[in-house]
């Protein structure tokens, strides 16, 4: 495949692909985004990140100017001319340029950035004995300041989690709430394993609602597996069985150690069950996407 | 003077200034920045924003990959090409360009922009009979979370405030923290007089250490007007004799309403002393530049 950017539908070379410095999203971090991938020429999930992106350009009141379907229509066609494959999709839309204020009615269209490249190999260390993890003392953002089910251009709260940890590099932050529960990592959601239970964060606390967190809602549910979803304590994740984290480009994560010390099993038997149904889950969606064929919506019909 | 921006000291149209979309900035709002402007050719208070600059910067662990002397002059040089006179200027400094990831060691430098443009009139009636402002219920970002004294391009929070405000258009939105303390405005600090006395929002609160806010301290010290920095509510604000906000391009300035309620006195009798104080302290600061030549700093000796 072919690496590119597309900039409101036009192709460029990455080093070519470029935007006003005038533009909101440089200017405040004005926008919103999606991160996912295709398995073979399959987007997995495309539907469940384009209403997120939806929903989260609607939270910050920004009008895309266009609708669900014609940016779908944008997103295949870029996938498409990227004879995308194992790819890995930013999409990126930021509240165009205008004259510099905060105020977004000063704002003129929309900047839509569409990243696509081969999808790096999975680090296979990680995917067979987990992951190195930190609890950070960085508080997330809570819900009533900048909400983090809002997928936007303000990251910094999760830069500073990688900031502000010290010690031995690990893959992944955690952040807990002004309460010390425990929130989500910087780019992933969190999970853990007790006595066959699998708990997860509720949808209460401040976090992103995760695509795949939602797929192992699903998977819980068709397979029988026990699922709570309740606050908890850093410290019961170090009491936990097993621990794991999700997100669209790491599936399903088993976690190692947690500040350095061992999780009882990694990976355990639970989460080993959740990865091998997941599996199933992308086999799935892909055969019934390429029955309807999914990527060629639009004029140009492959 | 001339309308230009600055990208890594390089000179360019504002139309022809871009960046990189895998700019840090752009990504995450990675990157800090200042809003200042000058008065004749002498940038106001350039040290002190220099300064917080420096500050934001250390605080997400962002190398600036220079001194302090090299970016004030990097600074003076752009505005001396721009033939700057009472200018309005904008200095954003991201964290650079490099495979997309969270995680700072990902970057490569930083992109140092400098925007410069001839400030436009203050609004003569929001100067004599004081602005219209609202209170937001967007809360404030926490220090625990994204401290507000980071002037970052992290700024959502803000502009949140502003797209959830019902109601009759205003001139600044006012947040409060979880507690219901008022914090500050979008872009500027508040404040309130009752009885003569100065109010002001202390340090420990979730909010930007205004370089305006530090110079109505020193006034009210040389002038001897009683000031006192502690929290206090939205009703308190209603209740008070005379409002204002300060920032750098708006100075001081009177509050005429808040959700459409007339305080007292706009402008007020001690906000007026405040507003000719700070004009004086105008005056002396450009005297003293002119005399050390402040705008000739560096190679380029004007």
């Amino acid at each position: 495949m072919r690496e590119l950017v597309t900039i409101n539908r036009e192709i460029f070379e990455p080093s070519q692909a470029k935007i006003s410095v005038f533009d909101r999203g440089f200017l405040f971090g004005d926008g919103v985004y999606e991160v996912t991938r295709s398995y073979g020429k399959i987007l997995f999930q495309l539907e469940s990140h384009v209403e997120r992106l939806i929903r989260s350009a609607q939270s910050i009141g920004m009008d895309l100017g266009m609708s669900r379907d014609e940016l779908m229509e944008e997103i295949y066609w870029a996938h498409r001319e990227a004879n995308g494959e194992n790819a890995y999709m930013r999409i990126q839309i930021s509240r165009g340029t205008g004259v510099i204020g905060l105020d977004p009615a000063l704002s003129q269209g929309t900047t839509r950035v569409i990243y696509l490249k081969p999808l790096p190999e999975r680090n296979h260390t990680h995917i067979t004995q987990g992951l190195d993890i930190a609890i950070s003392d960085v508080t997330r953002n809570t819900k009533r300041a900048l909400d983090p089910n809002i997928k936007s251009g303000n990251y910094l709260n999760n830069i500073l989690a990688i900031v502000r940890s010290k010690g031995t590099p690990v893959q992944e932050w955690i952040m807990t709430d002004s309460e010390g529960r425990v929130t989500e990592g910087t780019t992933s959601n969190i999970w853990f394993v007790k006595d066959g239970v699998v708990v997860g964060v509720p949808d209460e606390a401040d976090i992103l609602f995760g695509i795949t967190r939602q797929i192992v809602r699903d998977i819980s549910l068709r397979s029988k597996i026990r699922l709570q979803e309740r606050f908890f304590s850093p410290k019961e994740l170090l009491t936990a069985d097993e621990v794991f984290i999700t997100s669209s480009t790491r599936e399903i994560m088993p976690v190692k150690t947690i500040d350095g010390k061992l999780v009882k099993v990694s990976p355990g038997p639970v989460s080993q069950r959740l990865l091998d149904d997941y599996q199933t889950v992308i086999k799935e969606y892909c055969q019934a996407a390429e029955k309807r064929h999914a990527w060629a919506v639009g004029p140009r019909v492959g």
